[in-house]
């Protein structure tokens, strides 16, 4: 029997961020690492999944592989940056050949080279870690911590097919699952809009919550109004869409008149910091309990 | 019950080569990848550590942060590169404390700064990723190709502390273990030979096994000679020193006649290629089977 963790994830990464931290981590609260070299920017991410508790013992390894990537690369996504490869720290499995086909899927389809990793065996629920290396393509590099007061809150997309995707899947109802199990990175999203924005953040743990740490990095208040948020799923289940993860698209703050070089979709405001970071339809978001997914990323 | 791989590590690291590789992967047969990224090389590593496998439960956890760090820094002094930054993929755990401890230790030593990572939690064993970031001192980057016939053989330090630390800590005898559990990376020994070396790699799973991977890149043979070999152990022990890993000093050649520019011992010769890939006093070793580990770094 393994003993409890005596440190919960946020009690881990505050005690991370004693230590000597690289400028370009960002404080550990943005969405991958900024380092400066060659007169270049280079933009590296590092997620992991573990068996159990990101996806299910069972779980199609090749939608499993194609998340590993897509969730990395969604980071470079929110940085601008284009992928450059991929670092593999993988635990061999009975379907590593499931596995292997999802990662050539991936790869192929976002066109990012294997860079290299390591290969294990251990035993019991497997780990799988993906290392991405990405190359800005503007610079400054946006951040979370860029809004200001007057600026309004845009969301690529449509939020809430991730977590119709799960349902279908947990209850083999034969819907349609593929937002959840093969996410998309907006890479070209990213990159377009990346001149433009004052932040920008991937929307992997739920819109609200993401949207609080976007709101907490930059020392404003976010105002999300539910009326103007592009759902994809029915009227009832808007609420609960708002505090689901995986949806992986962009969420971003633009100056006043300016609009997005892409289609996306202005779901609220950006004022001065009031006494709440966060409010939804004008009603105080007390904190993070309850807003979303609180995986832990200690970036 | 969890189902065996069907597949090994080299058999999987076999199938990875068949996906898109990054130039600068070198073909996952080198200790970490180089990417030309402005006017600059980085080199990047990713190493994993699974309980059970690469540490025991109960293992003080400040040893396997330390190791963790250690063995990823080898992979880049193996490229003479300075290390940039780390990103710990970390899976919580009872004794996160003793871990956080270790790690702070280990960077402080090293002057190595956190850049990101993520951190979850997760049931059963747990396995824990690093990724090391470096900025090559020296191009060409050393690689484990370039070794001429005509070159001599050196490896830094001694060969087997780590081996009888293994066992001082599996028998509880008492004996100093630090070389099993603090291995030191050659940080300042790769920069100042990746000017020299014409090929270059740390020695993680085995002087005897690691050779032969330098031959087998640079298409060589090399001799090794055990009288040369400065051995840290009895000499009934030597055998088995020779095929036993953690010692992370770099094997490296260099041209007839170049001295080293740090204290190296001479082991053997390069010769052009013959039947067998590695020679130890003069008897051809078959392959890699019984020359030390194997643990499938695919890099």
């Amino acid at each position: 029997m393994t003993p409890a963790p005596t440190m919960g994830e946020f009690a881990f990464i505050d005690a991370l961020r004693t230590l000597p931290l690289h400028p370009g981590a960002r404080g550990l609260a943005d969405d991958a690492a900024v380092v400066e070299i060659g007169g270049e920017s280079l933009v590296i991410t590092h997620d992991s999944m573990a068996e159990g508790v990101h996806f299910l013992p069972g779980a199609d390894m090749a939608d499993v592989a194609w998340k590993l990537v897509a969730s990395n690369l969604s980071d470079l996504a929110a940085k601008g940056a284009e992928p450059v490869g991929v670092l593999l720290g993988h635990v061999l499995g009975s379907d590593d050949a499931r596995f292997l086909e999802g990662l050539d899927e991936v790869l192929s389809h976002y066109n990012v080279p294997v860079l290299g990793g390591d290969t294990i065996a251990a035993a019991g629920p497997r780990t799988l870690g993906l290392t991405a290396i990405g190359r800005a393509t503007h610079r400054p590099v946006p951040s979370r911590a860029g809004a200001q007061a007057g600026d309004a809150l845009f969301v690529t997309g449509e939020i809430g097919a991730a977590m119709l995707g799960f349902e279908a899947l947990r209850d083999g109802s034969g819907a349609d699952s593929s937002a959840y199990r093969r996410p998309m990175a907006r890479l070209a999203e990213g990159i377009a809009l990346a001149p433009q924005v004052t932040a920008m953040m991937d929307v992997s743990d739920g819109l609200l919550l993401d949207a609080l740490r976007l709101a907490e990095a930059s020392k404003v208040t976010l105002s999300v109004e539910t009326a103007l948020v592009p759902f994809d799923v029915p009227a009832d289940r808007r609420r609960d869409a708002l505090r689901w993860g995986d949806d992986y698209e962009l969420l971003f703050t633009l100056p006043a008149g300016i609009e997005p070089a892409i289609p996306a979709t202005r779901i609220g405001n950006v004022d001065a910091r009031k006494k709440a970071a966060l409010l939804l339809d004008a009603v105080p978001m007390p904190g993070p309990e309850g807003l979303g997914y609180r995986h832990g990323n200690n970036k």
